[in-house]
């Protein structure tokens, strides 16, 4: 079949639109031909870059008439949301990697995208160059997803690795993991898991078919996490990553989450280190399938990216009804839980006076507070007399928790509490 | 959008027919109308079966005019072949699981749907649960992708597993996987390799675009692997899998086999045990991905299908021309590279006279041969005043290996070659 050339449209030519621009240049039926910049002056490494397409108004991408797709590249909710709406509006088709937006207005954008007959493609803002949007959407159709559970942030990922493998804080990998820019100057977005929580949040409605509001998504991030968590991790038999996990339970209600979480070492994703990604999905009949690979990235996100839109170029001149399992409905809103109300079970690290009623009076504070422990470690027995102690509790509610790390602060017998992170179940 | 029931014939109603059935029943658009059997009379485990619907006349459901999709899960050559050519023939679009069927006579099937204008799907072909066949044609259709390393035989990977952990013999395990019927009464097609060559010849195709023949797959089985190669291996820091690959050169050769494979042990592979699969793909501009699942099973290769199935009956009533992407044309043929011409490192297994010049006879041998070697290792040395020797060579040409390892034959200071095994690089 003899077709004309697709036209798309790129908003962004930051690291992932460079990428796509030059991975476009093999595909001979592809034509980039309006770029939208915000600094037209900018030095750019791209070699074979057409300087004359490139404007500084991206409404002229949007408005263009010769554009079959425009790709939005360049992330936020303004002016990004008010872009897509336009070229939707003016028949075209959509592939973005805005994960923020998507989170927060997806919504309303595939609501409008559908009333245009148009498609949104976004497999870039999710998990990078894995393929997780498309086959969540297209081959794994018949599942019942139940249980999600991945590392979608590289920065907190490469942090948490290299303070296990260094054995250095948190402060200190982090200045690292800026200067090699890994982690932006204002690191807030990723370590303190909004990156994490705008994927889960998307990535649950997905694999629910129930939209999942981000105000629901319960949020932690890595910044209070020590060295000696880690260690005492390591010596359980654990690794500490940044998990988002989204759970649907029997009687619909969904658990979406992002925070620090011990998990055995014995896990998938336990052995998922320093920027890379992986997503774990559960179902049936599927039963469990673990997908990895580069998060973000110049080109991994470009994969992505070209993907989709040779995903609608494909289907352009075939149908009028393009990728009818792409489609986004969002018809019903899922039920979520409070984390207060969620059960989980715990890493609790506590500094106490080293008197011999200390490991009872902790175990009597938990059992007044419902808990049950697993076990009770002391160490690092200090010169001021002081002990560390490192508690894992059974499964146990959120909100028990709580009670039990307000009495641990009031109790005459404990210094302090420094660390309570959940263990995987 | 209201639409009439896709109407499916099964052809196969074994463990995965089975699958099939029972997770169709969820979907109240699609409708199972005919299924054929081999024996009708055989008690089966599905709850809500309707037994009329059955025949042992394969060729009823292939030629019901109602019928949209043939699902074909019988495996081999015949009579799949001419029963998915009648489908058709009668228009049906096909979903299968025939591995065997795509790789000897796949080009043949391709070019009849083509031109009857019908997709044939065959995402539980390949790594049962995991999605990679449409991931593949779709969302990483922007990709070169160079090379393909994956563990596509549960039973196999099952049986070097146990071999691993409890330190038997492959004897042994084969005989505790009969009994659990994790490997057939006759293990031929698993254990010598012939099932992931099928898979292999399959995603090589699908990979490279370009079609790589059956016959020009190296294939070598588990049968000669040792209890005492696990150990040497672990020692050494590697694992022993069963590796399907697939290379592409930058000369356009495409080097494609399947045999057991020394690889180390933090690379994600190493992790894959028991009867799990894993794909992992190297390519630009994603860089390396790895997917990860079950490979095998009722419920886990009925995922594929009904995903494959859902794949076709989302397009039915929407295109005349359906789904773009996932056509196989296979216009062109690959170069592949014989066996003997390629590059690889070997770990290499002797018993030999325990005597002063040995080690230095062996580096002789290799060095004659054009062998560099990374590292000789002797021990167990037995009463008969014998010893074994583990070799490591660096990167050298299969062809001077297989001379080498004549020349120990012949050589009076060797006992016996007992292992000769390639290190993955």
């Amino acid at each position: 079949m003899e077709s004309k050339k697709i036209k798309i449209g790129l908003i962004g030519l930051g690291t992932v639109g460079s990428g796509v621009y030059k991975t476009l240049e093999a595909f001979e039926n592809i034509e980039v031909v309006k770029i939208a910049v915000k600094n037209k002056n900018k030095k750019r490494n791209i070699p074979n870059l057409d300087e004359t397409i490139i404007t500084d108004d991206a409404y002229e991408v949007v408005s263009n008439p010769e554009i079959d797709i425009v790709c939005e590249l360049i992330g936020g909710v303004d002016p990004a949301f008010d872009l897509i709406k336009t070229a939707i509006e003016n028949g075209k088709h959509i592939v973005t990697a805005n994960k923020e937006l998507l989170a927060k207005r997806g919504e309303e954008i595939f609501n409008i995208a559908e009333k245009h007959n148009k498609v949104i493609l976004y497999e870039a803002a999710i998990a990078g160059g894995i393929p997780i949007i498309m086959p969540i959407k297209t081959i794994l159709a018949g599942n019942n997803i139940t249980r999600v559970e991945a590392i979608l942030n590289g920065t907190t990922n490469y942090i948490l690795t290299k303070m296990d493998v260094q054995g250095a804080s948190y402060e200190d990998v982090l200045k690292e993991a800026q200067e090699l820019g890994y982690a932006e100057t204002d690191p807030t977005g990723d370590v303190e898991g909004f990156d994490a929580a705008y994927k889960i949040t998307t990535l649950a409605t997905l694999a629910f078919k129930k939209k999942i509001r981000f105000e629901n998504v319960y949020r932690e991030g890595i910044t209070k996490v020590r060295a000696e968590d880690m260690k005492a991790a390591n010596d359980l038999g654990y690794k500490i990553k940044l998990i988002a996990s989204a759970k649907m339970d029997e009687k619909g209600y969904a658990d979406v989450r992002v925070h620090p979480m011990l998990i055995p070492q014995d896990s998938t994703l336990a052995h998922i280190d320093y920027v890379t990604n992986a997503v774990s999905l559960t179902g049936h009949p599927i039963g469990h399938i673990t997908l990895s690979g580069p998060g973000a990235g110049e080109f991994p996100t470009a994969s992505s990216v070209v993907g989709d839109i040779l995903a609608i170029a494909a289907e352009l001149d075939t149908t009028d009804y393009l990728l009818p399992m792409m489609r986004c409905r969002h018809e019903e809103l899922a039920k979520c839980i409070d984390i207060s109300d969620t059960q989980n079970k715990y890493y609790l690290s506590l500094n106490a006076k080293n008197n011999k009623g200390v490991i009872g009076n902790i175990g009597n504070i938990c059992a007044e507070c419902n808990i049950s422990l697993e076990s009770i470690v002391q160490k690092n027995v200090s010169e001021n007399n002081t002990a560390d102690i490192t508690v894992i509790t059974e499964l146990c509610k959120e909100c028990n928790m709580q009670s039990a790390v307000k009495a641990f602060e009031d109790s005459e017998f404990i210094n302090s509490v420094n660390s309570l992170i959940r263990v995987q179940i």
